[in-house]
């Protein structure tokens, strides 16, 4: 994959002097796409179904436990994506793709819930407030993540009356293969095991990358595509698309943090060097890194172009946001 | 539901008295079904199925905890269930029930794993070997069960190729409500807020048993049903079934506590005394347990009478098998 970024691409090195309006235009070309009201206009309506699709009831603690940290907040990423697939598809909609959207959140939550846990990363505060098994207890968010992951399969099958089986069929399977032991966690068990360890290489954390974050928003885009009817030409596209954008946004994580005060980030910055965690600047180089940010974010759009810029609009757009994001 | 049983279900009360060979014989009337051999045979199968589901693959720590949780061996009552359930429909299949049923094991093998964690049962040992925590470290048990629970609904999805996408659809709905936080997850939250509490009377006991062990169960008979093609009457007489063998499990467990030694039993007897847990014959009485054991055991085979007794024959063995077991 060799990509001789276009000029504008470089601002990728000097982030602080484009604001959002200059990459909302630069997103999409000439058109003007206005990305931060699609996310919010979006994140509404997934938050909505959210709220929904997971009411209050009898035993109050697991669905207080679980409401806490599913309606916690965070931008909503891959239910949009999901929904942005979808509806890239001729005759893919918002309503065929909500229930894989929503499934993708409970999922994502519950690798939270877990992670966090005494006997994983042990973290306190998740979004500024008392992780799961701090609020409820370990057993309450040990049972509480179960819950979620069975729900997020059971509310696909039950809540996508209109879309046809087979469809329905092949969402559960890609979901299922996303969260296992050949998707996150097998990033999640390899990350675990690299804890510390010198000498991981490039590979090894590309391998990390791609499971323990990858798979979920390649799920999230491609059950998208298929909720909405999109050919296997169409499905293999929106794939490679999402798991550019995968990497790419673990690239720009890395990135980041070297570059960024805690201040602008909202969160400690430096905290892979000091940690003397393995990073993509740590193993190609401050440029390194960005050049190959660049390449994943050429690669995510040239697999969109067949769709057309109009269609195409908002997964444009989130590659571009998830490549010139400041934190 | 009030019901006087004929004299040879007093055996209940005498259970020394009774050979194997006996129960047998009195399971299926004048029929000779054979339990032991059909149990065994399925058993065999089902072993197979589950070596194959789940190969060993990269990364190697998550999917050797995975297997050696899941091929601990155990008896596979709920596979056989949703097995025999399929093939009682005319035109069902073991075929068609086999991705459910490797299912319903993965669930249950999830369940203990995580129930087993120190911030759970804090189990030290399972059919006789470390738990999976005490063999691999307690992260990598946490990711084994997630990975279990959610390859239990890529398999269903995956390798239902015979049987028409929307059964499958259904099954999935079916699995997911029985695991998540109206099922089993229901059962075990409200068992851990009850745990040493005075008061628990026979509405949570039995809330607490429909849901963590009789939920799964119930999904076992359901959804081999299902793939098996059975009507909605069909479907809703093997819940029913289901439903009654969960729960007489259950009760026939708790007075095997108290009149069996533990010799017999295979585990410590009198076990739920010393806990001053609360059971069936605490609530009722030991002759009461019993009585209670007799209606469960005639409603489940009650609702196996319109699929005449030789396609139901398996059904009716196990329930008699379950009331009837000495350990």
């Amino acid at each position: 994959m060799k990509f001789s970024p276009p000029p504008r691409w470089r601002m990728l090195a000097t982030p602080a002097s484009r604001t959002l309006q200059d990459v909302k235009n630069s997103c999409t070309g000439e058109s003007s796409f206005d990305l931060q009201s699609y996310l919010q206009f979006k994140g509404v309506a997934v938050n909505a179904a959210l709220d929904e699709a997971l009411p209050m009831r009898y035993p109050d603690k697991i669905h207080e436990a679980m409401r806490y940290s599913l309606l916690a907040g965070g931008k909503r990423v891959r239910p949009i994506l999901c929904i942005a697939a979808s509806e890239m598809i001729p005759g893919g909609t918002q309503e065929a793709a909500m229930p894989s959207a929503i499934a993708m959140e409970m999922i994502h939550t519950m690798s939270l819930i877990h992670d966090d846990l005494p006997c994983m990363d042990n973290d306190d505060l998740r979004r500024g407030k008392p992780t799961c098994h701090k609020a409820f207890g370990e057993d309450t968010a040990v049972l509480a993540g179960d819950a979620m992951l069975s729900l997020a399969f059971e509310h696909i099958a039950r809540c996508s009356a209109g879309v046809p089986a087979e469809r329905v069929v092949r969402i559960v399977s890609e979901l299922g293969s996303a969260v296992g032991s050949q998707g996150l966690v097998a990033g999640q068990i390899v990350d675990i095991a690299c804890e510390g360890k010198e000498g991981v290489d490039l590979d090894m954390l590309r391998y990390i990358h791609i499971h323990k974050t990858g798979k979920l928003l390649e799920a999230a885009g491609v059950c998208g595509a298929i909720a909405g009817g999109a050919s296997e030409e169409e499905v293999g596209r929106v794939r490679s698309y999402s798991q550019a954008v995968g990497l790419l946004f673990q690239v720009v994580d890395d990135i980041l943090d070297v570059t960024k005060s805690s201040q602008e980030l909202g969160k400690t910055a430096g905290k892979d060097l000091i940690s003397d965690k393995t990073t993509y600047p740590k193993l190609l180089g401050l440029q390194g890194a960005r050049d190959y940010a660049e390449e994943l974010l050429a690669e995510a759009k040239q697999q969109l172009a067949a769709f057309g810029e109009s269609r195409a609009a908002p997964l444009l757009a989130l590659a571009d946001y998830i490549a010139y994001r400041q934190n």
